[in-house]
């Protein structure tokens, strides 16, 4: 049960039918975000290479910050020393942090194997790893039942988080929105390791809740559902997790991308309607779509902004790669029809040309525009289950965009 | 002669007393530009790190491209067709491109030789190159009498220019102001050879004035000043390029810091004191008040841009190392008083936390300042002519500055 008036306030506006996705309003201390909403990451209290008032610009309601990155650099005091992630970075609008269990499961599960939250499972034996072992080569982080230690990549050093701790840092990065401490886990472990590791996340769920109440503030705490790629697991987490008083969850884990869709929809079609869903780490356009329709409120991802420093840009047609010959000579704009900054002001020669140049304006201004894409497709996707024209814009869309991908 | 009303209008508001000293107005067709003035350099047609509207934000008035780099990457028949270097970078005001000499000098005399504009000769026999030879290496540009050859930094390819073709790429680019083809020496150079080089560079100019005539349209062009160290042929460069009919002048070279004011100031009292003169490259403060003194009107200088980036920052009291440990608890602006969107924004805890996590918004942050400092500044200095107050201020700056550099 949300306690309405006390920390948030979640109003659904709008079901789709026959689906679980519904339109909505989410309340924070910095500002309504009207759900489905991307949320931009700014992993170091920076969306990369953008300023505030560009990410701003993009369409941006909500910026979530990296609990791991910022514990290490700058340390969450001096983040609460500045008034909060907010206040540091110069953004005033709602402000959301991660709990860190998934840096944990990159640094140690996943360490060195170049899996990530799309993970595609061609060979499976490559992704289990050894636990428990005394080597701390080639893994940095150790997963312990109270908490996991883990070395730092800046410097070496050793840090031990538990759940107490994580929300503690969580506080003092002092974001609207912040998640209980859980164990992300790759989709290649087997059973037995999955239900070890969700006993881990319940128990850290209820302790991350008690640590939350215990420190109050006005923030709201998430919980976060995983079960990796099993059925009954992902139900039984979604059961647990949802009985618990937090404000909203979040949907964790490391997917194959065949099986995301699956798993958000027994997830949600158990967690407590009335509450928002974050689906963690997952933002391309087809999985939103999925997500979205599936019950997902919010969705956070990278994609946007690491993609356009590579140079790869977003269009209704499909992704295009701006340092194709191609475009030295191309005086439109990478869209003409888009809104963003980017779109009003360049073209794609000159794009190119600083992306050839190696110059940091070339990473701001893809980025500025895939973004923009990206927030504002998610912002459509609202308009047209308010429309009720959901399916009909979804098909639309995917057919053009995935056709050309 | 300027030919009024034709290309350029310069007017002369105020002159100091008892100095070479003014304040004026440049008008071009894009726009005033209120002298002295700063001009940002953006090599690339971009001012590294910044978009137009921050280098606009920050006083600017004009921007000036490198003819060498936009010629190699990304052409300047790209720029050309784009509609010119101010359509292409978006950046609507006054614009000026150099005309390749001085890294024509970078990549002959003082290729790998860690001499650039300001030099401290320490032990001359390192500056002296060999000339004429026929071994590429180390350097990439050789000089003949009728132009340069060198080799691209981007791909090895061969490239001839001579004054004509400095000229013609410059058409392309298509700012406001242009320059003449020059050779800029090292001031190690002994007498004969910046006699001969300063031949060149007379023969050059007329070359380039003809070719600028021939080709047309609304471009102003400045003859380059050459003459090294030396009082007799600064003098005599100074008389020779004054004579000739360009809308302005450069003032070039490769200075040892104690002998540019007086070579500025032997050049300035020959040339004709009705057209304005741009120091080439030169921009640190307390070289914008001597150049101003010496009646220079226009400095570009990539300090303020270049320094950023490395994280080094101008205060009234000297420039701070942001990465300095003090700084990661400082939650004060850089400068309380300044006016910067930066000072604005950020706290300087801020600000070193982004460049110790490598952050690309460090750099935009740290350069936005700067180049608002730099440029602001030389506003001041502006004001403090216009009000009879040049050399109080002065004083009062640059004890403040200095004392604490």
């Amino acid at each position: 049960m949300t306690r309405e008036g006390e920390f948030m306030n979640f109003q659904i506006e709008k079901k789709l039918k026959n689906s679980l996705g519904r339109a909505g309003v989410l309340k924070t201390p910095h500002g309504d975000i009207l759900t489905p909403a991307f949320v931009a990451v700014g992993t170091k209290a920076t969306v990369k290479s953008l300023n505030p008032e560009q990410v701003r610009e993009a369409g941006t309601q909500v910026v979530l910050g990296n609990t791991y990155h910022l514990y290490l650099q700058p340390g969450d005091e001096i983040v609460r020393d500045a008034g909060g992630i907010g206040k540091f970075m110069n953004w005033p609008g709602p402000t959301m942090t991660d709990s860190g269990g998934f840096q944990v499961f990159s640094l140690g599960a996943a360490y060195g194997k170049d899996i990530s939250k799309i993970t595609k499972i061609t060979d499976p034996s490559l992704l289990i790893p050894e636990r428990f072992d005394d080597s701390d080569a080639p893994r940095l982080a150790k997963i312990g039942q109270d908490g996991v230690s883990f070395k730092s990549h800046l410097d070496g050093s050793i840090h031990y988080i538990t759940p107490e701790k994580s929300i503690e840092i969580q506080h003092n990065l002092g974001a609207d929105i912040i998640f209980a401490f859980d164990e992300c886990t790759s989709p290649a472990e087997d059973l037995q390791y999955q239900e070890e590791a969700l006993e881990r996340t319940h128990r850290w769920a209820e302790r991350s809740l008690i640590e939350h109440r215990k420190l109050g503030g006005d923030s709201a705490l998430f919980g976060i559902v995983q079960g990796g790629r099993d059925e009954n697991l992902r139900k039984k987490s979604a059961k647990f997790i949802g009985n618990l008083d937090f404000d909203g969850f979040g949907i964790g884990g490391s997917f194959a991308k065949e099986d995301m869709s699956t798993a958000v929809k027994w997830v949600n079609e158990i967690l407590p309607e009335e509450k928002p869903r974050h689906l963690l780490g997952i933002g391309e356009p087809e999985d939103l779509f999925m997500g979205i329709e599936n019950g997902v409120d919010l969705f956070d991802c990278v994609a946007p902004t690491r993609l356009g420093r590579n140079g790869t840009i977003y269009t209704k047609s499909g992704k295009i790669i701006i340092m194709n010959t191609k475009f030295r000579n191309d005086f439109e704009p990478i869209e003409k029809d888009c809104g963003c900054y980017t779109c009003q002001h360049y073209t794609k020669s000159y794009i190119a040309h600083l992306f050839h140049g190696k110059e940091m304006l070339a990473g701001t201004l893809a980025s500025i525009h895939n973004l923009y894409f990206i927030v504002n497709l998610v912002k459509k996707i609202r308009q047209s289950i308010l429309d009720d024209k959901f399916f009909e814009f979804k098909k639309e869309f995917l057919d053009q965009y995935i056709k050309n991908s």
